[in-house]
């Protein structure tokens, strides 16, 4: 049950491929390292495996059209056939990480408004997923991929527009789950934006903090959301522990 | 005593430029704007408003000492005998900014830890000190630069080491202030480095959302803290009504 939820579980943007798919993640990458040499997968996919590893190695400034045709093997001219520039083709990498593993996560299948947030809260924020899955520290690296270009979207309107997008998308999902969870007498009248909001703000910060200082607890962050959670939103705070 | 408080209001790192002072922001940078025209200032000053212009016009990838040194109108060898690198030289950019407004800063004279938080939420999740204090978009584009800055401690541990002291440092205060609230009586007997680290948590997640996405909401998240506030930390929620 944990793991075909875990895997049902939506989650939107980047924080689905940093956390809470790191097995996959892992063999994406692993795909990615390999698919030069032997030349399997199709050709889009192959672009975005390039996109990776050149941003992976050059970072925003030193990614260019040029270096990703070289390490594709095909023109300039045939990516810009696809892409007016590296920004869409950057952007298209995020939406192609996304699009990936939403093919494998269905819609959530728990009907359950509070064991949704307790995996919505398990998932994003345990070291677990981030730096525990016994496969080395790879997905902390596309997470920081990820990091680096949404820091992009604060003077880039290509970064900001996708971001936004990606951000209203989720912020729906989790509204949506608060708002049939007060519906079914799981939760208080609350606003279900602001509490969606609410519970984005925190993991955003915390995926923040974990990637920029070495002074970052996700526990005390994860236990004080609990509270959060257990003060605010549940209505019988005796009958279900978000702790779990 | 507003205008006292919220002056001698401790806040850390960047958020103390971008969020705290906008005015004196803004008086900072007009000074930057002007200071190549009148000449006045010591050369330390000359050189980190050199680089406050250089990096909002070229960004890190296009910042060089050489650049900073043309722009001062100094030898480049000049500029290494201060500092070793362009990494440096943006720390040392972090820490003068810091510094600048420490000077005026004076440890708080509130001794209400409730008063306190107050101020720290209304300082740090307000509208009106980012965007409309009347004086253009000048404090956004500080701040902008501030997080553009942070995300390079994704992967450079001189980025690292600057945030995560300044983190500590900004942790220590509000910890601190918890502490005392619980032994005052103000507070709940929580831990104040969890409840600390939360409040850091919302602040930079809704930092981040602000400046990379179109679709934030401050007025929820200052809301849902309060929640969170009233309901984890404040000892009698009757007595005291934290969103004044």
């Amino acid at each position: 049950m944990w793991e075909t939820t875990k895997r049902d579980f939506v989650v939107s943007w980047t924080r689905t491929i940093a956390f809470s798919c790191a097995e996959n993640e892992y063999s994406f990458m692993r795909e990615t390292d390999s698919l030069s040499e032997n030349g399997s997968g199709d050709r889009k996919e192959e672009i975005m495996r390039a996109t990776y590893r050149v941003f992976r190695t050059e970072g925003y400034a030193g990614l260019s059209i040029s270096k990703i045709a070289d390490e594709v093997g095909v023109s300039k001219s045939a990516l810009y056939n696809h892409y007016s520039g590296k920004d869409e083709l950057l952007v298209a990498f995020l939406e192609y990480v996304m699009d990936k593993y939403s093919d494998e996560i269905q819609h959530s299948d728990t009907e359950n408004p509070i064991v949704y947030l307790k995996l919505f809260k398990k998932t994003l924020l345990s070291e677990e997923s981030i730096e525990n899955n016994g496969n080395s520290d790879v997905p902390i690296d596309l997470f920081e991929t990820i990091m680096q270009l949404k820091v992009q979207a604060v003077h880039n309107e290509v970064f900001r527009e996708h971001f936004t997008r990606d951000d209203q998308f989720e912020h729906e999902r989790l509204a949506d789950r608060v708002r049939s969870g007060i519906e079914e007498g799981y939760f208080q009248d609350v606003d279900p934006d602001a509490t969606a909001e609410f519970v984005q703000t925190v993991v955003e910060g915390a995926i923040l903090r974990q990637t920029t200082t070495d002074s970052t607890s996700l526990q005390n962050i994860r236990r004080e959301l609990d509270e959060y959670l257990r003060c605010r939103l549940i209505a019988d705070p005796e009958k279900f522990n978000l702790r779990d």
